[in-house]
């Protein structure tokens, strides 16, 4: 898989840029005016891997658009546009309805209005477009972080993956974290902010797209520092903690919170934005001059070998 | 067909609004600044519905970038900027290699540039999101057409759908018409040309994507007016003449190429700047204040029965 997607690396993303921001962010930057700049991401779900044949439309719809708007999130941009382009095997007028009210009802909830897209013949396939914007000087990058500042992370993590374990048939769920681990896999939520307010606080971020670990990381190598991490901090459901099942939490992917880094001197304007905003903002750890990635168990002991996270490709 | 695209009609595009122009044109407007739009558009090719499994990487590479390259010509925008979705069933790694050589290739010839998108696991399948730039002033819209104007298009029409034929064994060609009409299908060619010069000679256009007689039905329709064409001025292969082929030069679609209308008193200029750009540009027909699509023969009969266009869908 490291040689397929080093082949991928060299004929397409190295070749991406012009852009002010080119290769490896969330999302690509253009010029919008003076002040802002439009950021773009088109990301793609296709039947059979990214979800199953039987997923209901109405969360398929809601899904599709919200892992985009997390992208855009993720640039400290706030989404505005967003083309969707649908290839379906044929024309299922109730699959059809329940995903364009999926669509449509995330849209609404995070302000984002449908300007194009088209509708073909094919496997099942949707691919969205999402077009946000964001203030030049609050853009968020990757490579933003710097050495001492606080980690963050929203939301609760591993609940996407841990529901899609159960979807696989491979971890016996019920009752309330079952509901929990379905809607965390079926139905994403990613911050829904004032991103002008919220994201001149942060020096850098990622979504949780392939799992903690391996976003954090993206973050560290691009900025050129290490972190230091206490599992036991992360936030997540009291089952995950209780069956000590923290592979969902540092490797799961599919959770689209937010890791972010900020200075230590932002931590009160952080908690009150995140309380005006009833965001879950949790802090996890520091980032470290030592370029290491020391991540601590549930017990306080260094994690020695650090698996590789999700990965959406085969 | 028909009540399945007004089923997508009624839950997409009627839902697509905000952007200046919203439904119906071949691409979206958003603001760019006082004087700019930026145009974007979306458009998905899949195997088995567009192109065939053994079509060639290297032309599908460049085939999906001009497609939509078209979109944006056809609203007198000049491309600038791509997102790329690829879809593939495995990694092969000549059949990338090959696909990313026809996509950049086209890419350098009309001065885009790649900026973001993704490669997913999936039924192979590409999405491209094309953006691009137009002069407020200056954007082609199907509304624009007036009355008493010429009609004008650009290269020649017909060749694509007669390559299509030759390729699904309807039609036996061979020679120097063979090889047009295969380059036609499999390397479309949008025109290149200075927008900013080009544009604020014409007041309408659309892509010949679904064939001419269809896609000028939107103009007429979208500008409330009628046209009187006669096919034997409509530029094509001598073949096609020849032959009396020409239900491919009405109704055969993926020419790319532009249909537009224009003042009669521009006609100076334009057959300036065609010959300066060297584009092809011919005349063929008035708009007219009557409501009716008259289209005459070779022989100068009217055409009593018109046909329906190429889709895409089905």
């Amino acid at each position: 898989m490291n040689r397929e997607f080093t082949l991928i690396e060299k004929l397409f993303k190295k070749r991406i840029k012009n852009a002010p921001l080119g290769v490896g962010d969330d999302g690509a930057l253009i010029e919008k005016n003076k002040q802002t700049y439009y950021v773009l991401s088109q990301d793609t779900m296709n039947e059979g891997t990214h979800f199953f044949p039987n997923h209901a439309p109405r969360k398929l719809g809601w899904k599709v658009l919200a892992t985009n708007i997390s992208d855009i999130s993720a640039m400290g941009g706030t989404p505005k546009y967003a083309l969707l382009s649908l290839s379906i095997k044929k024309i299922n007028e109730l699959w059809l309805k329940e995903f364009s009210k999926g669509f449509f009802s995330c849209a609404k909830h995070y302000g984002v209005e449908l300007i194009g897209g088209d509708t073909t013949k094919g496997s099942t396939s949707l691919s969205v477009t999402i077009i946000g914007e964001v203030k030049k000087k609050y853009v968020l990058k990757r490579n933003g972080a710097k050495v001492d500042e606080d980690i963050w992370v929203t939301g609760e993590l591993g609940l996407a993956a841990l529901g899609l374990s159960y979807k696989l048939g491979e971890t016996s769920l019920s009752g309330n974290i079952l509901a929990k681990a379905l809607s965390a896999i079926e139905i994403p939520k990613p911050i829904k902010v004032n991103m002008e307010k919220f994201a001149p606080l942060f020096s850098s971020a990622i979504d949780t797209s392939d799992g903690l670990v391996q976003d954090l990381q993206h973050i560290l190598n691009q900025s050129n520092i290490g972190a230091l991490i206490y599992s036991q901090n992360i936030p997540t459901a009291p089952w995950i903690k209780k069956y000590n099942a923290y592979d969902f939490v540092l490797y799961g992917g599919e959770d689209y919170q937010l890791v972010l880094t900020a200075s230590q001197a932002n931590r009160k304007k952080i908690i009150e934005v995140a309380m005006k905003n009833q965001i879950k903002l949790t802090r996890i750890g520091v980032t470290t001059k030592l370029k290491k990635f020391q991540l601590f168990d549930k017990d306080s002991k260094l994690i020695t070998t650090i698996k590789k996270g999700f990965t959406h490709f085969g």
